[in-house]
């Protein structure tokens, strides 16, 4: 099928979410105008982003991420008559001629070619998955993990119980949500293979995906990082044989690449519009290319990060969906600015939560900057409160001025409002003693009196002011003391072991008994003090430096973050 | 017990939030300070939001509410080991002498007064309850509802089955907390009477306070708005009678009396410090009081508002804890502002979760702005997936220029992290557009691609453009026509005759047919649009104005918002 007419005001590339989201704002903002939207698959508007949940059994059906909340299809039909727009599905885009205004669309079932005209364009082409860098065999049973029809394959051969090993490449956002679906109700013996020293890397510091991966590891998912893989084989025992760089060879059944996705920016570059280093598209605050007759938006566009001003590939679909807005709100004559991104992420992989906004330790590092941080753990609802979950967070600032930076929270409590807040912090360019003034909703069945930001806020002041606080992978140090200020129940029933990783003695003082107890601990050695969450051994750590002693540190986040 | 001293380097006065909190804090900052903190009752440091959650018997017992989260008991003891700075209970400052610096303290058990030196001196003397401006009788069934023991001795009736009718005056938080108390687990008949028209006044615009109502309705609490209680006397068939002004009487067999606090600043009055109109003590942006040797914090102090101006009373645990953190800062010489309070509140009642930050419609106007508002209701993750609930929020806005002012958020979802995000836009004085620069975290199990924020600035910015959005309560417009735009099925199942409400007649044409049945509608009539939530009726109207239909309303939030 394809159009009655050769012109139309707008032109949209693209079916998915950014390309969706402006020709509907755009048609409800210039009812008059004609606006066709071109995608090269049948599918429309689907919940990308639900697809894991589909694979993991917890969505019934794929149906459901292709429909409106009250069940109307997101076909053709759904976006003429209700949206207001024109739609082609199979009409692939092969080529902008940007002195005619013109884009050629193939009609993919015709198999024929035909020229429409635009008075503006707008590209929303999305991403691709990308390749492995080793070799793969041509099977079903090596597949990415971005299409509906990825998702459809793997839940219809693990619902026939057909998949008893099943590997993943990639650690990233998509792999840990793909090996809870895997490893979770069809209790496929899972594999995750990550080539970085720990998953979700530069996302989340070392010492905050540690508590992923011992979270994978409970629930039965076998985490391997630092692991790089040569090549995969048909096996003989199993269908398949991955083969590591350390000569190990591992059977498995089912193989999903989770190495990320690039821009699909093939058509924009063909035509000679800027291509950033990331591959995306390049644009100006208002989503424009380098022509102007031209928008981008989605995953085919290169964004500023808000904190460095550096260009960024962020594909996700939440920035998709305002790209969408801003571009038809420009289009529409009302200049809006797109002010870059921070990045925010939310994932959940089994029973925890995690979030991170802005930049790690290691992505700020990397970006040249001086930074600090400082890691805690905090109950999410005070203690009495028979909900309370704990979570363990830690905020990363620019030195001198305490610039904030970013944030990652993980655990099993409520992370996404300090995840929100840090990035409405982020974006006003705030430093660490604006979260002081912060003024957050407070009930028992809700919060804490004081938030983790508060907190965590303090954290920081003390550190400025002194206080040593070690994170979970500053290690061992020689012959340091441990020094335990929980309640004696509390050391006796979990972890004692723990404080060995940290010194090669531990010590139990509650810290009740400690301005009594001074004299059992030794003043020439370095004390490092833990408790469950930090603040206790915030409080021993100065009852010790006012008592004399020098070497003192205190592990943030305590023994919590270290579970 | 009095102290071995006669002199401390800082006295605190009040030993529940404020007061604990700046003695830790100081202790902390400087070691070698004598801190000495007296406290009139016996109790300290307790957790006074918790009440009602032991009173409903969510919490077993309330020694929890009084102990750390690792179960040690936050008395005299604790406060010195652990702490780091004395205390004294049953101990009530009497008098102050500024001149001197002394306060005398008065021993209650000894029975004998003496004077203790101060170099600073900390008043955080709390709130004390309302009286009611009718007659009650002398009963312990006649009680407040603020300290431990009113809580101890309603838990310890209901669970004996004592009471079979229980009435509560004042719908504020405590309240509708004490209401769900009461009418929850224990299956007491309750009626909750408020006289204003509406519960949870000033704080939640009528609308919004309708869904709460509603909420305690289907869970059995009877709710009487626009009642005023003249007396309340010994009853015949029950221990007592409440006399209503409009001549009737209510049989109860106990009675909450829930008319809020004022500031306990009697003290500080005779003491010839600067009380504030609302009764509390005025403070500085450092908390001091008008002699600079004494700061005051917590529920005795009148805050600024930070979006007025205006002094307010607002009796916060969460507050009290940051004004502690202020006082010690200041006093440790880390000058440190407090820069005043938004009034940012949470509360569960039953199933709904409820929020507000800022300024109600109602309040903003009292406080002379000119305000605009828009309502809308929003799923609070995707509808496919599984736990996803719905909140109804008003977004309150000042004209012309955009400026936020408040937001009210009621549901059965997620409702914190658009509080606490909402707090922190208005602490940097932002206006609508902000909101759509916010990226806000972003995954199926936590939220939407588009946070319920950028759908609202979406509303406010298309109400600017004409749209007309009604409230609920802006009722029933003689001759107009209610359009039901949501599917047949939705239709039928569901509040039919709620559109009656709203309009004489009621016509159902779902959205995707809406284009081809124009014909059927008047063109002389007001047509109110509703739909679920909001966004079909948007995309109706915005069809309805295109095809040249003239007055065309929608209905915020939708058939949800009416449930």
């Amino acid at each position: 099928m394809r159009p009655d007419k050769t012109y139309s005001d707008f032109v949209i590339v693209g079916g998915v979410a950014a390309g969706p989201k402006t020709a509907a704002v755009l048609a409800r903002r210039l009812p008059n105008a004609s606006i066709t939207l071109f995608q090269k698959g049948e599918r429309l508007s689907y919940a990308t982003c639900g697809l894991p949940y589909f694979a993991s059994g917890d969505i019934d059906s794929i149906d459901s991420l292709m429909r409106t909340s009250y069940g109307v299809l997101r076909d053709r039909h759904f976006f003429r008559d209700t949206k207001g727009f024109s739609v082609f599905t199979g009409a692939e885009i092969i080529r902008i001629d940007r002195k005619k205004k013109t884009v050629t669309v193939k009609d993919i079932e015709a198999g024929e070619a035909y020229n429409h005209g635009y008075g503006k364009l707008v590209l929303a082409t999305g991403a691709r998955p990308n390749h492995p860098p080793f070799p793969v065999p041509d099977s079903p049973l090596v597949r990415h993990f971005t299409t509906p029809d990825d998702a459809l394959q793997f839940r219809s051969l693990a619902e026939k119980g057909k998949i008893g090993k099943a590997s993943i490449v990639g650690g990233g956002f998509i792999g840990c949500e793909v090996a809870e679906a895997s490893g979770g109700i069809w209790g496929i013996e899972t594999t995750l293979f990550e080539k970085e020293d720990n998953i979700l890397p530069y996302i989340f510091d070392p010492e905050i995906a540690a508590i992923v991966e011992r979270e994978l590891s409970r629930k039965g998912v076998v985490v391997k990082t630092a692991t790089e893989m040569i090549k995969v084989t048909p096996g003989v025992d199993s269908p398949l044989e991955l083969h590591l760089s350390d000569g190990a060879t591992v059977p498995t059944d089912y193989l999903f690449l989770c190495l990320g996705v690039r821009p699909e920016s093939g058509l924009a570059k063909e035509a000679g519009l800027e291509i950033g280093n990331s591959g995306g598209i390049k644009i100006n605050r208002y989503l424009q290319t380098s022509d102007p007759d031209i928008y981008a938006g989605g995953d085919c566009i290169e964004s500023a990060h808000r904190l460095t001003g550096a260009p960024i590939f962020l594909p996700m679909g939440s920035l998709a969906n305002r790209h969408g807005w801003v571009i038809a709100e420009n289009l529409a004559g009302h200049p809006t600015e797109f002010e870059g991104v921070l990045g925010a992420f939310l994932v959940k992989v089994f029973d925890l939560n995690l979030g991170a906004v802005g930049l790690s330790e290691t992505s700020a590092l990397k970006s040249g900057l001086e930074v600090d941080s400082v890691i805690g753990s905090f109950s999410d609802k005070p203690d009495f409160y028979p909900e309370s979950k704990t979570v363990t967070a830690k905020m990363v600032l620019e030195k001198p001025g305490g610039r904030l930076l970013g944030l990652q929270v993980v655990g099993a409590g409520d992370i996404c409002r300090r995840i929100d807040v840090f990035s409405s912090f982020l974006s006003t360019g705030a430093v660490v003693d604006d979260l002081l003034s912060f003024e957050h909703g407070y009930a028992p069945p809700y919060s804490e009196s004081l938030d983790p930001l508060h907190h965590l806020a303090s954290l920081a002041l003390a550190q400025k002011r002194g206080m040593k606080i070690l994170s979970p992978f500053d290690g061992s140090c020689g012959n340091s003391l441990c020094l335990d200020v929980r309640e004696e129940s509390e050391f006796m029933m979990d972890n004692v072991e723990r404080g060995v990783d940290l010194a090669p003695e531990v010590l139990n003082i509650p810290l009740g008994s400690l301005r009594a107890r001074l004299d059992e601990l030794p003043r020439d050695r370095k004390i490092i003090v833990v408790c469950k969450r930090g603040p206790r051994s915030y409080q021993a750590a100065l009852i010790l430096t006012a008592a004399g002693f020098k070497d003192v540190a205190i592990l943030g986040g305590g023994v919590q973050g270290l579970l």
